[in-house]
């Protein structure tokens, strides 16, 4: 088990939380969304990513009792927020879905990825293994561009619905930012004494996510 | 890999596909009404079911490629019949979505293990390892008692909900039955030079789904 301080163990579980509930509510969202392909090898490919969901949702937790706490507790303040992205980002149909899918897991990837430089090497690796799989996702990309191929006028409402999906997890991601001090202060190493994030590097890291956010818009065919 | 007659293989072929889109489709069933849990651990229970058919889904899939078939091809004759199935019986509640998750496993899980007896080992296998685990079945078993203790009003109606999953999951299973010719000869043992079912085995068979159906009933604390 790693030595952490109280505090600095207190924010990893807050952090492993988040992620925890974000996978299984993925899970959820995406697997209902699957119903929505007739296409076996598509409802394949997000089916498949949503079981990696659930599959970072075990091993998160598993984590969250390696370090003594509890995962429903954990996740539990987490829940609205996860709910209300998910409730305002409902698909209307398989094409909303499968942009969804990619550009949510993408945005969750990246994010992980940047916030676990922040915390200790054990917690680190657990977050890193989080995500799909790069073999579904270009199932998906190759999807969603035939889809837009065989009817073009879907471009423009897609491209608009990939922008509202960030702006929901960005207003989401501020909510649970602003709400929990320990992880906060985890991210900028406050209750450690490894190098935090400064406030130019949380800058510069919301343009990272920005960044590849178009990266991927962009892999879909449409500009973000 | 199995050397069988082309008959056989034909046979086990269909078998693995009925089972692959039972599986497929029982995933996403049970994932979107996992979804109408608010517990945690009922929720994880509900998702970690229907993780495990995703799985035997894909492991089904492995064996239909191994016999030359195509997994695609191979699932879409049964498309129409689970679909059916799961269109005639869609919770209205998380009671409702246990339930179906617990007797809809297990009717799936006492088919599967007859019926294994007439294929070759290395199908049987593939096949054996299909099904929830105990623990989750436990949790639900548990949880549904619960519902029914806390309100007590929903026993009759939740015991002739389990009594239609029966009968529908039977229909579809017959409609199955009488269209695929070569599954039906690989049960009767007429593809293969092992002993196959006689019409009183099958009989027998049709018995003991229902018995161990009454059983399951009996453990949710319902009459069948």
């Amino acid at each position: 088990m790693p030595e952490l301080g109280d505090r600095e163990r207190e924010g990893t579980i807050e952090l492993l939380g988040v992620i925890a509930y974000g996978s299984i509510s993925g899970f959820t969202r995406m697997a209902a969304d699957s119903e929505m392909a007739r296409d076996l090898v598509l409802k394949r490919a997000l089916a498949s990513m949503a079981v990696r969901e659930f599959q970072s949702h075990e091993q998160l937790c598993d984590h969250i009792v390696a370090l003594g706490g509890d995962p429903v507790a954990a996740m539990a303040p987490f829940e609205d927020a996860f709910e209300a992205y998910h409730a305002r980002t409902r698909p209307r149909d398989l094409l909303e879905g499968m942009v969804k899918a990619y550009i949510g897991d993408g945005i969750a990837r990246d994010f992980f990825v940047e916030i676990s430089r922040y915390v200790d090497p054990a917690a680190r690796a657990v977050i890193e293994q989080t995500g799909g799989l790069q073999a579904d996702r270009d199932t998906i990309v190759a999807a969603v561009r035939r889809g837009i191929r065989e009817d073009p006028r879907r471009g423009g409402p897609l491209a608009l619905w990939g922008r509202r999906l960030m702006g929901e997890a960005l207003t989401q991601g501020q909510v649970v930012a602003a709400q929990r001090e320990a992880l906060s202060e985890l991210v900028l190493g406050l209750s450690h004494d490894r190098p935090g994030a400064t406030l130019e590097e949380v800058g510069e890291l919301m343009q990272r996510l920005t960044d590849r956010h178009q990266q991927r818009m962009a892999r879909l065919g449409m500009s973000a």
